[in-house]
């Protein structure tokens, strides 16, 4: 078992094509979304964008994050092979903003889907605290 | 955009091999871990093994669980074609039992390292009250 070091679990997020983004939520307790993001100086940039079809503009993840700025984004590996297995979570907070010209072209670079102009809403901006890692064995 | 009917939603969660389990922590507000599972007379069934190594045997799931045992597990499934994306998402309650020989052999049949006798300590029952799901369009 590998507790992977800050730069390696940097190193694997800013990697990662996709996450699940957990929030709390006032009465459920806790709500968990599939999310795609990008990292950019250090802050994980997530996309309310309007491409992937949604049941509504007024996004849950958003709501709960104005009542509690904690969130948590875990990105995964499952292997059938276990030892392959590794995952890489970041603790932290997030809130809805603007997207600045260097976080379109950090997610347009990223996902293709993101190139056209208006794909993207606003962004949550999440700070992590805390970023922890596991490896069953080192990764490559 | 497709709403996933209940037995779809079950049909996609009782075949995929991984998702992510989120629950409450006293300070952080949220944690979230990748578990395996197994769906069991309506019940979604994840094992505390000893094949995957952890930190400790004490695990925070665990804790959290006993705490809240509100909690939320998502199954998503990824691509780059995001006309493929889908995931299904249960809340529910769970709290942590000894297992059951059918949860024991439910686990077997899906996960070959589960045949080891030994190799599963408790599990976590995971009672949903709603279960959802999406996809970009209908899965096949």
């Amino acid at each position: 078992v590998v507790h992977l070091d800050h730069d390696r679990c940097w190193e694997l997020l800013a990697r990662a094509r996709a996450g699940v983004l957990s929030t709390l939520h006032p009465e459920r307790g806790v709500d968990a979304v599939p999310v795609v993001f990008a990292v950019v100086d250090g802050t994980i940039v997530l996309p309310i964008d309007t491409v992937k079809p949604k049941a509504s503009t007024r996004l849950r993840r958003v709501a709960n994050l104005e009542l509690d700025e904690r969130c948590v984004l875990l990105v995964d590996h499952y292997d059938e092979e276990w030892d392959r297995l590794w995952w890489v979570r970041a603790h932290g907070r997030a809130r809805e903003a603007a997207p600045a010209p260097a976080v379109l072209a950090a997610l347009a670079e990223r996902y293709p889907a993101y190139r056209t102009q208006g794909s993207i809403a606003t962004v949550l901006l999440l700070v992590p605290d805390e970023i922890t890692g596991w490896a069953a064995r080192p990764p490559r």
